[in-house]
């Protein structure tokens, strides 16, 4: 009867089949996100065609990943992300770079000219830290270096990305790149994070009695998720991901007093909200679009360049923190989910490439947002058992 | 730069609007969702039009409507609402009647012909039971027992609701109603609410345990909320207020063993979502439509008739319970909300009213939903105090 209700029985069912989903996948020891992102996958239009993915679950989702991310920042520490901050700045740089180059020489040698080929390989670099952070937060190892290395690198990759992304847009128009707005651009990222990071903290600490002062009982909670929602909405105005906003806001959340209370009235919420988020990832997977050899001999190319951009450019950077470790850092950065995904559609837009390149970008970011989660839980578990 | 995410400034106003508001309404000794409601209304369309009211935000506005009623129905047990049974029905039967009596010879004596005047009436009929169950719930007396007649007779009140508007919908046609499929949605709604009623609480007596199966840590939430969504897209898909289903839902999660569990963890949800629904009915009012003096006095009259409608008839039919909380009962009864702006909208798309009538009742279903909580708070303190 009311257009709102429509939407019920595609929630249950996105609802459903997450949790069948992740039931699954942790029976056969593969990480809970594998299992909500093949759910999607099945639910979606290539498979069952039972969910459309429209704009209300795209905002689900997206609050979803919001959410996510704030609760992983919740569990993070500002004092000790500074401390891999070295390491966290090489390993986000590399990992921009070497995947960055990958997918020019890539697109080169397929015929693109240059504008266009670095525009292509700007798909290939922005790491997707949502993926990662929900296995490392279900494995409950988000206080290990490596995950910190994981995190903060996941930011520095974000401004890089950001950054690379203007350029290459811009290289699309005249072939000038206007330097000083580009500049204005990073310098506006840094200045947010900078300062968020360093004065978010004593801020908190300093209203954690303020926090209670509203009559509402869920007070440190709902002001809480009113930051959660104002950075991730300033960071996307900044050109950021609004994750890192979210990351950003849990981290400033986790200086307060009441850091434990948060975490636990937290998770209700990131069991609800969060699923969405994996599920409509998985349905935006066109199973369709990949019928040929050709088409799947090129993903598979492209998919390897992602994959090895990153695991290289990242673990070698984090070599200093062991062999093992590195290789965590280095799988930990792989996915790029929605991010990729964007900066794919971005260039459909711009019809800098057509349909059929535009869809396996979307595959590979997808591809390695799937590939990543089991192998990374098996070196987490492998390396838990190590250290025992 | 990606779609969803340009949504995120506006889940932030809406969600701060809705937390200085409950602030502001609670600090001047009024319920919290008048506040909501008023701080929707302030950054709506109508005033600053910081916010529109689009797919996205009714659909968050929906969720957290359903969300709400489940949250009250795990703090209602079955067995206390049948004990208030007749009551409730009483009191549901004669809120329908009498605002339909009054709605139907108002619209009459304005000059519609009868199958209109009564299609006219159908909008005054339907109590929305989110508001009230909110003031309720807020004020910690949902156990009380003319809590429980208001919950039972808003489920007698939405089935008689949906047989009546597809009466009169019908008689908009060729005025011939088709007796046998009514009767057979009569009969589907009455079933469905009967067999839940009935079977859930034995049922999920027995599968408590099987709640704790899943390997998921958040393991009982996470079933009983996906119940909460298919029972609310199964009743709404049967032509009733998807609330009732998420009610019905939370009423038989509340006979497991993890009902405490189960409310603790819901309050989290609660404080995330249901601000939306509130501020979103707010920022639906069109303070525009209601410029002139005709339009004013016209409203005033419908409201005094909606008003009086449930007053009387649900006050009366609970005067068994006493004065006061039969006067409880009445003024809980009064807000229409959500429900009498489906009906309207129904009415208008059907042309059967043209658009100054239907922002007039929209504007008297939500007058009724913003007048009725400051009174029905203020009765409810008033015999708190007189109890002790």
């Amino acid at each position: 009867m009311e257009h709102a209700t429509e939407i019920l029985p595609i929630l249950f069912i996105v609802y459903v089949a997450a949790q069948l989903g992740a039931e699954i996948a942790q029976r056969l020891r593969m990480p809970a996100v594998v299992g909500e992102i093949a759910a999607g996958c099945l639910v979606g239009p290539s498979i069952l065609g039972w969910v459309e993915v429209g704009e209300s679950l795209e905002v689900l989702a997206e609050i979803g990943a919001v959410i996510l991310l704030f609760s992983v920042g919740l569990e993070t520490r500002i004092a000790e992300l500074k401390k891999v901050g070295r390491v966290a700045t090489a390993v986000g740089t590399a990992g921009v770079i070497l995947p960055f180059v990958l997918g020019a020489v890539w697109a080169s040698l397929s015929g693109f000219n240059t504008p266009k080929a670095m525009f292509v390989a700007a798909a290939f670099v922005a790491t997707s830290a949502g993926i990662t952070a929900r296995v490392l937060q279900d494995m409950g190892v988000l206080s290990r270096t490596e995950s910190r290395v994981i995190l903060g690198a996941a930011i520095i990759d974000d401004i890089l990305a950001m950054l690379l992304l203007g350029v290459v847009t811009s290289l699309q128009g005249n072939g000038n790149v206007a330097v000083l707005p580009l500049l204005l651009v990073l310098l506006q990222a840094i200045a947010f994070v900078v300062l968020i990071a360093m004065l978010g903290a004593p801020v908190m600490r300093r209203s954690s009695l303020m926090l209670e002062a509203p009559i509402n009982p869920h007070s440190p909670l709902t002001i809480s998720l009113a930051l959660c929602l104002g950075l991730a909405a300033a960071a996307s105005s900044l050109g950021l991901a609004a994750i890192i906003g979210a990351f950003l806001a849990g981290m400033v959340a986790a200086e307060t007093q009441q850091q434990r209370t948060l975490e636990k009235q937290l998770q209700p919420i990131v069991a609800l909200i969060v699923p969405f988020f994996f599920v409509v990832t998985g349905a935006k997977v066109d199973l369709g679009r990949l019928g040929s050899v050709s088409v799947i001999g090129t993903l598979i190319v492209i998919t390897a360049l992602a994959i090895v951009g990153k695991l290289v450019g990242c673990g070698l950077s984090a070599l200093s923190l062991g062999r093992r470790p590195a290789l965590i850092v280095g799988v930990g950065m792989i996915p790029r989910g929605e991010v990729g995904i964007v900066v794919a559609s971005l260039g459909q837009q711009m019809h800098v490439f057509g349909g059929r390149l535009y869809a396996i970008i979307i595959a590979m970011a997808l591809l390695t947002s799937v590939v990543a989660p089991p192998v990374l839980s098996q070196l987490l578990a492998d390396r838990s058992a190590e250290q025992r």
